[in-house]
């Protein structure tokens, strides 16, 4: 119970110090981009639709999303990631987006904090994503807990993350990764709901992919490189100067998100992938979705936008709104499927 | 017909501050370029003709034209938009130029602005081209209003503008453009004078060109990006945040103008093309020649050049003249039909 | 006579301010560069060589050379460049190299001004060249003309320069290039001296060297773009606005020296070739001869450096020699043929 | 006596200053880097190995080795020198790193400096090599004088280093490198110990290495270009204006640190290779590695390092350490044989 409650304050700790980071410092990987750039849509003078007709409709759990897009998991445990899940959620609710919530071990280690990750009286319509670190099956973290987690907030899902590099920068982080992936089959197989898998920003390539469907994932979110480097945040926080430097050393570190995206694709024609790792706009997320997704996800452009307002955040996410349907527009797709069926995106260099 | 009115008064408003922000702000479009300087012309040290021998006549519309150059089409219906009308007119007829009229909607809308149009009596003897945005088709404008717009004008053409992108930027843009491609083949089919159909800086590709070619479109004018960005002028006009913002992330939006002259001639091999977008001198001019075009307009770089007085505008004329011949001395072409029959123009990279 | 008073004294202005520019501007193409920086050597760990034992030793039209190397063709005509060319003769027979003189038409229109080519005394051992705008053929220069030319100089071989783009920038320019082919080849005929023929900076491109062949040019300097700028230079001097802004257009214009040279040499394998055009130090020489050529010349760079004094000049050709040597034995070639034949040059992105 | 004592004090001196230079100024190459940068692995997001498992041991020179790392050869000859020996030994004994030794031709012509070489002491359980340009074997030393060097440090090998660009740059170098290829082959044959051979920073290419195999060598240091520039160095040092200039023409010369690696692993894939060159932390260590080196060696980082302090020069060693290991568990390497056969190694451009 001791050990329970600090490490609760640890955790909380810790998550407040990486909101700060990522607002306040630059965090975005060097010497790697996210590729989103490397891609262009060829431009259709002739439309041949009415802007107003364009409709962006999809599904995502079995429920309808107005957008194909998606509020990356980021946040609570504390007072004040409380306060921004809840304006994220009535921000999604609001414009039809799907919400991802932030890692719960919190809620499962001090159980008090548990509430800051219930926001489903504000987001009744919307799916919602339950969230935990994968590793914590190596670490205690039961079939039982995570059902327990997915109710506690009225989760339509639970995506687990993978974070080695970050664990392994991260002062006493949890490196044991052996056997994991028997645990996550384990799981995928017994939960009640679906069970997704994500990185956190150094993305996922074609063999782990393969290997996470065939251990029964139900979606992948490929949380490629590009965006956040959870290696510069650590490095940030580190006491051990050893990691804060070699944090430079792996500034570059990880798959570009448009990589991992289309490579997981071309893998795994049938799963519902969710892309996310620096996507900034809505052109990004059209990009994103004709590369193959089946939604886009944003992280920490949201977090800047509702640590700033309610306002703020609601203005972005209609930008991301608009940016997608004109885009949508310029190359005279009326309907998501046509997006996604695009031949009007192509490499820069070709 | 106080609609009328109001109307009108917006039009003019919106000319007014068009014309504004093209001479003040910076609209180029980011991360895109024209794509002209991707190509170089192979100097030919022995050029075995006189400069004082070389010709750049040619014919456009059935009228012969000094040189294969042509004001873009790009103003009307304010007093001033008529003083650079008229300044681009008698420049164009002294240097043997032909020449595009702004959109000429106002001039429909609010019949006193007509005579803002009619520059026939300085430029008696060039062909002018009578000009109106294409989605107008689908907001009540006849095939009897085109023809009193070519008459109006004394025109030896129409040309029909496709410019989706900066209508939805635009506040209160006509966004439906469902149907048109049919109301423009009827148009082409019906009007006594040849019918044109160009873009407005985002480029038509070659499946777009085929279809406008089937329509009936007797040339057709690339406009391709990489000269002005519509869509940065509207976000600069803009009083919602939410486009304002948007625009930025539009700033490459097109096809890049090289790109869309190549693709389009590669599809039509017998159509008219002129080629736009960021052409800046007689250099650029001769490239797009030599690439396939039958002629080059240029818009910005000379309405700054009016803008700043008679004698400029005539200097830089002169200059696009000059140009385009010296190029033409340097691989030895002393006739167009050589220019455009060059193996002498090639790829950077090659 | 009067007449040709007056050329000649606006020869003798033009000529100062050549120089001039030259000495004081940035006259370096804009937008191309000579392209000697894309080839690297591969460098050989265990050369097996002394660097004492390199030698450089060639021979050019019949006179032994220590160095393959050559003082580009530049000036003449008046009180200072007779001073510049007689320091350039004395370190060339120095050092060993080739001289080339500049162009001598005014030795031709004016006489008394002949003795500013007369360097043969302080050079007597060494390869001189005298040197004639091609274009003059066209206007009235006969082979006699050219005969005396070379009787003057005590030169070893007339160098003929084509320099159509100059011609046409400069105020009152030659631009009568028609028919200069046949002209040239009747003085390569007659005349009892080699005739070579270069461009200045724009380069020559296979074909004309093949009719160069063809009409009898025992040598060809290929005097590629990448260094100096005829066209910029022109448009400092420019009294015409037209033509100063002109110039900006045609920064990127010719062909790129080592282009050239490669052309060049590929379709006439057994010319004999001098590449020149930005050549800053004896690695680019090396390059330059690894890459096919028999002579590497310079310009600029050497007329800088007599223009600062005897002993830079005298440092600048020690240098250019010790560098031509040292990548030599970094490669292991002691003699010019090795590093002729060497297949340790290759392009940056092989 | 007389003229050892000189040469001695002119070695020393010479040795002061390649320190004093190393540490103060830039000496990085020019226009060429080290490739390491153009290498990036193929993040692994379900290592499924543990952290704490991951080994990096490894053998050398017959010896165990606790990580595939190489202080590379530097210093000796002096006072500071010799403190730097000391440091260097205890750190590399302390973090299992094999140790390079500086120069010994010092200690042949000066045995008073003998001593500063003698580091055994401090590192008694890791591989030491004695070091020698190979160059000085046609300067009159014996296998015999090798054997002493040997003997003298305690060396578990004998390591060459082959450096003409260095010894022509250097005034009074050593520059008759003619037939030294039979002179390695027989103090490979006949010394007792293993005889490597090195670059000192141009790269060994694959025709030298496979010379070298022939030879008898042991072990091959590729020492490429992108880190130190001896021509750079010497350059600074240079009391001739002639090679202080044209340092800078060479600025770029050299084999790049990871093109060496790669050609002479290509052309010989049984031989002990290290690779060394810009490697500046364990991330450029990982790719030599996984490239195909079998050790990876750093000079002036460490030199740097050392520098400043014991504290600062322990920090680097454990730096280097955990990047490796970083870098091995985020593809999922637990071995170094893993590691070396990784396919999750691509040149950025794939
Ligand atoms: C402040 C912050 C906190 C995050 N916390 C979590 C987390 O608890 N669990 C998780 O799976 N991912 C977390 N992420 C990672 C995002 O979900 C990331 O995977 C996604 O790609 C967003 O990328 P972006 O920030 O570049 O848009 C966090 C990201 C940020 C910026
Ligand atoms: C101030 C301005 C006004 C314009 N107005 C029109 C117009 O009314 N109708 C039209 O078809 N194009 C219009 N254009 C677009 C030009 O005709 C454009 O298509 C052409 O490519 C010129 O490109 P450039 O400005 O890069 O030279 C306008 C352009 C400018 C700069
Ligand atoms: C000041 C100056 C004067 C020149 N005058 C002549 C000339 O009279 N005749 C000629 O053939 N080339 C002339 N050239 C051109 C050089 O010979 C040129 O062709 C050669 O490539 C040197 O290039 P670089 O200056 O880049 O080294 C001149 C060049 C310079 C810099
Ligand atoms: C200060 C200094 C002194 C050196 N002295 C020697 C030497 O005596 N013998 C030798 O073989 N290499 C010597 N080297 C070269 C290194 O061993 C070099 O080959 C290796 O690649 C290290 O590269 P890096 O400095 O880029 O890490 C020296 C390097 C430095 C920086």
């Amino acid at each position: 119970m001791e050990r329970n409650l600090q490490a609760s304050s640890a955790i909380t700790r810790r998550k407040a110090e990486h909101i700060d980071i990522c607002l306040q410092k630059d965090v975005a990987g060097r010497g790697i981009d996210s590729g989103w750039g490397n891609y262009r849509f060829v431009h259709k003078a002739l439309p041949e639709i009415r802007f107003a007709d364009i409709s962006t409709a999809t599904q995502f759990l079995g429920k309808p999303l107005q957008t194909p897009l998606l509020v990356s998991s980021m946040t609570g445990g504390t007072e004040e990631a409380w306060q921004l899940n809840r304006l994220l959620a009535e921000a999604a609710e609001a414009h039809g987006w799907a919400l991802g919530l932030g890692s719960m071990r919190a809620a499962l280690e001090h159980p008090e904090t548990a509430r800051t990750f219930c926001v489903r009286q504000w987001a009744p319509s919307i799916p919602i994503l339950a969230n935990l670190g994968a590793v914590q099956l190596n670490y205690g973290v039961s079939i039982d807990d995570c059902r327990q987690l997915v109710q506690m907030a009225e989760a339509d899902g639970l995506v687990l993350h993978l974070n080695p590099m970050q664990e392994i920068f991260q002062p006493d982080g949890d490196t044991d990764f052996a056997g994991l992936l028997a645990k996550i089959e384990q799981l995928c197989r017994q939960l009640e709901v679906p069970v997704g898998v994500k990185e956190v920003g150094m993305g996922i390539d074609a063999d782990t992919a393969r290997q996470l469907a065939d251990a029964g994932a139900a979606f992948i979110d490929t949380a490629g490189a590009g965006g956040t480097s959870w290696i510069r945040v650590e490095g940030y926080r580190s006491p051990e100067p050893v990691k804060r430097q070699a944090a430079e050393a792996f500034g570059d570190w990880g798959l570009s998100a448009a990589d991992s995206l289309i490579q997981v694709r071309r893998a795994l024609p049938a799963m519902t992938i969710a892309a996310s790792g620096g996507i900034q706009n809505g052109v990004d997320a059209a990009k994103a979705l004709a590369l193959g997704a089946n939604l886009s996800g944003t992280g920490r452009a949201l977090l800047k936008a509702a640590a700033e307002s309610e306002h703020k955040l609601d203005e972005t996410m209609a930008r991301f709104t608009f940016e997608l349907k004109a885009a949508m527009f310029g190359i005279g797709a009326a309907a998501l499927g046509e997006l996604q069926a695009t031949d009007r995106l192509i490499h820069r260099s070709d």
